[in-house]
């Protein structure tokens, strides 16, 4: 547990039993790993306003997702590694996660909650160019998908109002998404109740909320830095 | 290991050190799970060239798939279950799926056979009315990603020759699908060097390779078989 720059150590099941162990770390002295493993990435497309107009595209009633894989994720701090024989535009997109605390199937936005263990940052890195490379066939997830692709954190916090916050994404120091999570088009309650239909969510798993205007490339070599922030 | 209808049991696990109980049982005395826990299956579209004439598309060059998610895996004679609220069609679509043996990223097509531990056996099933229900994103993942929409098995075979074999899906007793392996666009060699360019793939994986003409639906409360059979 991250109280300022000091982290509480705990021992045992994240989402379930845990116990202090008593040793506290700085957070100089330690990697920050991803702060879940997830057993899946659920990445939405199309869930906030103002980019669902720019593209002129009607609001989804349900989310739109792809999978991405657990292995895509990496924690802060990691690289984001071009796949080999890829030479196209590598683009980010900071979006709000929800890491879900208990496993869940079926459940009632008045519920959804409960299920929800916190909330994170996800950079939704993408293959561009690969996206529409077959017309018949919209590449989703194989854009999305590749090994660290999918960075995840810091922090999860518990206690987060999505509701005042926003998404800031910066590239090289440079801002180039500031947008507020209350122009989401389907809520996070909304989310892990209509994706619980869908499939049964386990504890550590992300829902990446969708990301809104400011999409644009990752040179290499580049550093991206995307906060959700009251 | 069944041997006829009997089952040598080993412990360990089944990608590295195994080492055979000394137990025995007869087939009739278990009830068999899907025979591998994939952490992801990576499930092809359009991999069969009488299919692929048959909707005018063309052959593609590289694997278009989806990722269905490790809770959608079940094992034979395990029920599908109907989505909670979805009242349309669900299809079956009889595969061959790959099983992959060893962790493995970027390999060549001359390499990937001895990353392959073995073939069995997938069901691909899709709540087909969900995926083009919304224009501007067809649903791939969430179609066919239902808990219990990725029946494996029974077995995983390790002498398999895909050349010469079929693929024949049973609906009731009724044979709806009959196509030969050879008629795959993309080898199972080339599946996993071309995948594994995209993602890491982990032992236990599956990659279910695509089906090809003679999908149907599956009325509630009918028994669908397929097989891959010389």
């Amino acid at each position: 547990m991250l109280q300022n720059d000091r982290i509480k150590e705990y021992e045992g099941d994240m989402f379930g039993e845990l116990v202090a162990s008593g040793r506290i770390w700085k957070l100089n002295e330690v990697t920050l790993c991803s702060p879940c493993v997830p057993t899946k990435v659920v990445a939405l497309w199309n869930n906030f306003h103002a980019l669902s107009e720019k593209l002129g595209k009607a609001p989804p009633t349900h989310p739109l997702f792809l999978i991405k894989p657990q292995l895509s994720v990496i924690g802060p701090d990691e690289p984001i590694r071009r796949p080999k024989g890829y030479t196209g535009k590598i683009a980010y997109e900071g979006e709000l996660g929800i890491v879900i605390g208990t496993r869940c199937s079926n459940v009632s936005v008045g519920n959804a909650a409960q299920y929800i263990y916190g909330f994170t940052c996800v950079n939704d890195v993408t293959a561009i160019e690969l996206l529409n490379e077959e017309p018949d066939f919209p590449q989703w997830c194989r854009s999305k998908g590749f090994d660290t692709f999918g960075c995840v954190g810091p922090v999860i916090q518990r206690d987060f109002d999505w509701r005042t916050a926003r998404v800031v994404t910066r590239l090289d120091g440079v801002e180039r998404q500031n947008f507020p999570l209350s122009d989401m088009i389907l809520s996070p309650e909304q989310q892990v109740s209509l994706i619980s239909h869908d499939m049964t969510l386990m504890p550590g798993d992300v829902i990446a909320c969708g990301t809104s205007i400011g999409v644009g490339s990752i040179k290499d070599g580049s550093t991206v830095v995307s906060r959700s922030t009251a």
